[in-house]
């Protein structure tokens, strides 16, 4: 299975509103409520296409019931670790005339070691792992860091996305695929914003060793690696440009990436099939009419539609 | 005791951010989350200033269960009825700029005849009933008029703070006690927004036979009745003007009201004392740094220094 290690849960609160004005009174037409995070994003998407999945998180308070019995619902297998800390909840304000509003709170736990405990015990039983989401209040500077090390030492294939310098430390570690988004990956590259995603994605796989996969939004995605021979990348391309939904993408891409190292451990470089399947689950997700699912059909025609090829020039 | 008959409470969340940007994705500093809707804000003043209370309310979900244990939290004996209707929320937005907005969840329930079978029961306990809030999906449009009619048949003084169609079903059963806020009133007696509170209080008295409370924001309030020698109005001012924050004062100020009424089943008429009550407790909510909360001393500052005199001329 794919062990989704989800640090920051979180209950997923969408409002339906005609219009959202600031310092109004707003009347909430349609409240849709189901477990969140980007691990569990992840998780859901795989459950959706039929691999088996995983998920670890932290659950407190009556927020962290709701989000348990979530995943009950959805028939997605969990270890979830008690919490004095409440499960967080994020309120998404979708209004009519197209904007979209995001209230986020902060995440925290006080469960850490128990969480670290219950990462070594289910690698065991786990194909690859993904380690995905903010890095909550209450969780060290090194927790990504220190499932990669997990995962390593148990020569399962760790997939990381997380920001910051969690993200950071993460890289140290050793992880086999990263997927910063395109600020991160400018921050930490050192390059201008978005200017230039194959170069600081090429960077990264450098300093890192890690192989870096980075969204170029409708146009798909790069992979890039580096090893003795230095940087290589490869651009996958959905068959058509895409028109939707990008919320959510992102995760159904880590989806993509888990799906083929659980299929072929050695997926990541060269990721040719990694590429294929990030692109295929990121589109699939983008199309659908509820931001993160896929279903499929979607997913199957995407991807048979793909296209990888490599690049010449990395820089 | 004060029975509170709140037909759709809410687990009231509040949320501290830098600013509520439209379209953004915005960072919860600080979360708040408390049992609300209108006649358990009323409830917690009583509360807090040692009158006796009971809550009767339906819940539903694990906003159901979040309700219910901060009420035992709290320490108000509660009569919950179970709803398959989860319990709603608000989310209301405290940005640093002084803006707030209201996020408003509908209220629903399916539990209405044994809600109705509640009050019967519990009215025979209680020396006074209030009955407020919005009218939940699931209820009949004369579901607080059946209230009225409970607390009618066991001779006990009762109180509304509804709108709408509800309103105008409650007003013909003949409450004892209503306070519109000044949209409802003005609406409701046919006049232009809030030109004439104290007109329209006094033909609102005079239509309905009941004692009309109507708030003049930081002059205090009016209570209108009519009887056979005519209309009669009383203003209620506070020592001096307030400023804070009104959120909650309404609900503070139908505290007063029942509190009133406890002590003399007889306030409404004339309603000397208990427009005093109701300006004294909205005053102090409007003083105390939390929405709707009050301290004792504050209370009885404002209840010393609030003064009532009869209005010469209604019209």
């Amino acid at each position: 299975m794919i062990l989704c290690v989800c640090p920051s849960p979180a209950v997923d609160v969408t409002y339906d509103v005609a219009r959202l004005s600031v310092g109004a009174t707003v009347r909430v037409t349609r409240v849709t409520r189901r477990p969140g995070g980007k691990a569990v994003n992840v998780a859901r998407v795989l459950h959706a296409i039929g691999e088996p999945v995983h998920v670890l998180a932290p659950v407190g308070g009556t927020t962290g019931a709701e989000f348990a019995a979530g995943l009950a619902a959805l028939g997605v297998p969990t270890t979830l670790v008690p919490s004095s800390c409440p499960t967080r909840s994020t309120v998404t304000v979708v209004a009519d005339d197209g904007t979209t509003t995001v209230l986020s709170e902060p995440a925290a736990v006080d469960c850490w070691d128990a969480l670290r405990e219950a990462v070594t015990e289910l690698v065991a039983h786990a194909d690859v792992v993904v380690a995905s989401g903010r890095l909550p209040e209450g969780a060290p500077d090194d927790a990504f860091a220190t499932v990669v090390e997990i995962a390593r030492a148990a020569g399962r294939p760790v997939v990381v996305d997380t920001s910051g310098p969690a993200l950071l430390a993460a890289l140290a570690a050793g992880p086999t695929v990263v997927k910063p988004n395109a600020d991160e990956l400018a921050e930490i590259a050192g390059v201008a914003d978005g200017s230039a995603p194959v170069a600081a994605a090429g960077r990264l796989a450098a300093s890192s060793g890690a192989t870096v996969v980075a969204s170029l939004g409708a146009d798909g995605a790069v992979a890039c690696t580096a090893g003795p021979a230095g940087e290589r990348a490869w651009h996958g391309r959905p068959a058509a440009p895409l028109a939707g939904n990008p919320t959510g993408a992102g995760d159904a891409a880590v989806a993509g990436i888990a799906r083929a190292l659980r299929h072929d451990p050695h997926a990541a470089s060269p990721p040719v099939e990694l590429l294929r399947d990030a692109v295929a689950l990121g589109a699939a997700a983008v199309l659908s009419p509820v931001a993160g699912d896929v279903d499929a059909a979607h997913h199957a025609d995407q991807l048979a539609g793909v296209t990888v090829h490599e690049l010449a020039d990395v820089r």
